[in-house]
């Protein structure tokens, strides 16, 4: 396979990583319709943990079952799946090698205590399931930051060693962060910025709000109007190290289509580099489901 | 041996286990008068830990010894005999392939003052003890869970290098979970499926009244009559991924025999794949005991 | 040596463990005067640790020096001298093979201001000091029961391993334990069979009383008359697995000379294994004690 | 290379280093400008972490790209750069043997809820990525200080036994230091020596005001002129072990020129060693902080 | 070298060690000008930690330097100079093998929110620095001891195994023990006892009062006269296993000559084995402080 010059360039900016991990990244890059594009598009089922299955699933009872997760990243040729340890398990042998997989190595719960996860899967796992790369989700702001860093600093050193990339999930919540600062765009860029800081090959963070959270950030802010979805998206790949690394954003709760499309279009005009979207896909029918995804890749393509 | 289509169907399902964790399934699988229907009954005796000897084993002073059970489980035809470490140790060579042995390796007791329990055993030693298999119980809602689902993955991935299988104990408790809560139908089928993303092969759950705990899980749960207990064990199979996971429930309390036979009919009817069943047997005199398994095998084989 | 059928018995019942292991069980029951017996008394001296030097030595101070314990235990024909590290340093060269000693690896002062107790020795301080087994205390009822179940579990798998035994002193204290609750009967079985079910191969719990603490374990005990120490021993023993693990009681503070002697018949009556005696003999003028001492053995030989 | 007296002398302190670590001082000591003086100024890029990086960068956007910072060091003619892991890795390849680095292993946040920092990077990491030393904060009168000595001991020791140099950032704060107090001179003094105690190589404090702190403190600084910051330097070189460390002071928040070069001619006349000297920096345009850079050698170098 | 008959008896009582650690107990009771005499003067220089520099170092300037103290011990012939980490960095290489040295591996500051001390050398820094022992506090009384006992437990067996010896210092202090209780005589037995009992080769402790602080302890010191200091010092003798563990004592803060001298005259009046002595001599002039040490080796060899 010839790599296409994006992929040559992103895989470029990660200059410390062995063969191992940019191979990895490499296959995450080529996968699917969007494969050499340097635009990806991941399927993340983690909500049975999150919420619970019923909430997860009732709505379309088939995706109670792992395959129908694996089928659906497959049949819509999208970038990677990501999922805990326990979904992974159930299907890796009958799909091995059909589709990169992200082990989601951190979970939490709807009755957690505190803001923080369990880690639930290893870099060990994630080598004996074949997958591409590991998942992990840090809270900035909550009590738990320093020892999910510290965390994920193992397990990363852990995997960069045995050529498996990391995806962090940078979730501010918890401590002196307000409901809407979770979205503001300082907050989000900041997230971002530590994920990248902290040694992450692709950052997962929200699509941000134009509110700004932190009093001492906000003359940074100053005399820029931030109302645009695509300039905030822009902001946060500059917090990425000017887009040295890959960030995708997440689509949050289930919504109109329409909304999953202008959300695309925005990360795609921003410099983003794709979707991670999950139950806006799987709580729609399959067909449904396939529909929208084909429409997010057109999208990504410059096509719509 | 040739197993038989179902024991292969279940086997075929872990399809990321190597070729000793499956054998050990299928030594439980294929073990007593249940062997090759994909049905279980296991006997569990961890009693000594929670209540104390004399409130386990007063009312049959036989059961204070260890060989007792190891017995009652062989004279049944049972599955497999769960239990700590000291009883194990006390019994394990004279019951040496007998029967498949589960090493419960955590333990709470009567005067536990945080909803924990203590890592008694390890997989070094079901692997000296010829375990089939490590048990381990964690409560969702707790505020412990993080660390149990820590420790288990632990001990899981120590065991799966090994060819040991795991059989995790959801049970609900603690935090935010009411009483009622702890045997609600949707906190069930959401412990079902935290075992079973957490990767376990066995999932041990209690079963399940028509509560709805959680306010947000209440819509995906309407429309749908649950005053079927059979229908009810059905869902709980299906957030265990859609059957691909061997789940037992447990009966509780002693209690009557027509209602332990009831609740048998129950799992059976709604796909469940047993029963384990510690205080209604051992806490009856081993003749009446021997009857009521007995009773309890003609039903999962679809004989009453 | 040619084990006595009683020995040959007792070494049967510890079927998992290595030759090890169980070699080092039969120089204690090989020891002294009631070697073969199956009875046994063992010295120990962690009151330095517990009540400090002029508390517990003053008294006789010859027995400020580590020697003397040594001597003592092997002029009166003991089975067995246990202590903490600093004291087995001192003599182990000088008594090498002499007596089988217990290196007690945990230990608690009068300060201590939680229900706990620090590890101060180890299997390979064990190992080096060529000692037949390890000494834990547990404070089941304590908050840190868990912790200390944990330790116990670590060690004693090191100590298994290497044929070392393990001794398990069960001391119920704190949480919601009264402190008549500390010597009642029901939390003395309890206690003891929480040592078994952890694993020890020998425990040491302290003589109950006909006190039952628990509510929910009258029933179990009710219709029996508690009245006969001896009877309270013969259940304590059944609690220990019916009799499979080696139960030795402990003699508390000092007392009158034919308080310990009816002590000792009752334990000897109810089919307990022996005593393990400290402050009833250190405390004494070595003649007096050694004087005692030969009575004690008399008394298990059933020869008064 | 033949090494100057100075340098020379200065490497000799370090008697108990091995030559891996003493080559790596010696890369920092003769590297750029101000090579073989005995001088450095370091530049420390860990204002993302802290600040986030809108505030960090917005003001001059090139630098939300790691190459900037590589760049503008080795033009700069700079002795070395430090960084946490993430803009490390993203420029290691590019720019590595063009400058010595130091990864700086653990970071806080804005957000931080204890007087803490995350461990994010280890001595592994710096080996991969060719690193000169490691960079770790201590906060001197947090409650945390005893866990943050003791993480800095377990990685200077794996440092210095794989020739990697220690730096120690010693920032008095928290407990019972007032705010005035954090820089104290006995204080600074305090923070300086606790540095060296732990084993640093290259210390790293703050410009001391001529406020004393501490009650106990007072008698020993009575009878002497505080009044001179190049005095107060002395002092704080004398207490890290009268000169035998080398010892860098930092700038705090941006200032005015004038005042970051007057503060380098107090530390060059104190006897300090030098700068480490960061949003005074990148936080100007890039020909405006090489113009500053220049100029602070030119002062340490005597020339101005 | 010969040893003389006193140094082959302090030897012997160490009867469990190995060469390497006899050897280096050897070191430390051959060197200097007590050499062969049983008796030791030891140098400790960790005020540094304890109360910063200027206050330890600022009433005689040349301290300052780690060099200064190395060679008081030398040139006063002591036993063994005792310095945390970075001191014996400084100068290991300038004065290897010109006196035993001993690392001190925990420190407090002046600042400790708790009683407690950072671990801040290893037994590997001892054996890299050729060090001769470890020395490790711990604070009888105080809610860490069980902590302490377990840290100390772990480095001094690393400590046995590899010939390095152990000095525990052992300082009463926190929980229930009152202010005059630090010093009370019975608390002071107590707590050479507890280092005894630990497995400490050297105990350090302070000069005891004659109060007794324990009501439980009264009894054990009624009828006896402890109104000579010589006689309290025989008592901690006693309680450091009747004299088979060196004890050396502390004299605390600066103070007048004679008061020293008079401690020296008790301390080896009483049998104990020395002095530790720091502030009392490098806070003084260089040569007041060579004459004072002087006399004090004049004291112990029973010239004066």
């Amino acid at each position: 396979m010839t790599f296409t010059p994006t992929v040559k360039k992103i895989l470029d900016y990660y200059e410390s990583d062995n063969p191992g991990t940019k191979a990895n990244l490499a296959r995450i890059l080529t996968q699917g319709k969007l494969g050499g594009t340097g635009k990806l598009i991941i399927l993340p089922v983690d909500q049975g943990f999150e919420h619970g299955p019923a909430r997860s699933f009732a709505v379309n009872p088939p995706a109670y079952d792992p395959h129908y997760h694996y089928q659906l990243a497959i049949d819509a040729g999208l970038s990677a799946y990501a999922a805990p340890l326990g979904p992974l398990e159930a299907g890796a042998a009958t799909f091995a090698g059909q589709i990169p997989t992200i082990l989601k190595v951190n979970s939490s719960n709807s009755w957690a205590t505190s803001i923080d996860q369990a880690v639930t899967g290893t870099v060990d796992d994630a080598l004996r399931l074949g997958c591409a790369a590991i998942g992990f989700t840090i809270y900035p702001g909550a009590d738990q930051i320093f020892d999910q860093l510290e965390e994920i600093r193992e397990m990363s050193a852990e995997a960069k060693a045995v050529g498996i990339a990391t995806v962090i999930w940078s979730y501010p919540r918890g401590g002196n962060i307000s409901k809407a600062g979770e979205l503001a765009l300082d907050v989000g860029a900041y997230a971002a910025h530590i994920a990248a800081l902290a040694g992450a090959h692709i950052i997962k963070v929200k699509l941000p709000t134009d509110h700004i959270e932190q009093k001492e950030a906000k003359p940074a802010y100053e005399g820029k109007d931030w109302s645009s979805q695509a300039e905030r998206v822009r902001h946060v790949v500059q917090a990425s190290f000017n887009g040295r690394r890959i960030v995708v954003f997440s689509g949050g709760a289930a919504k109109g289509a329409d909304a999953v499309y202008q959300d695309a279009r925005d990360i795609r005009d921003g410099g983003g580099n794709g979707s991670i979207i999950g139950r806006n896909t799987f709580q729609r029918p399959r067909e449904e489901a396939l529909a929208m995804l084909d429409k997010l890749v057109r999208i990504y393509k410059g096509e719509e």
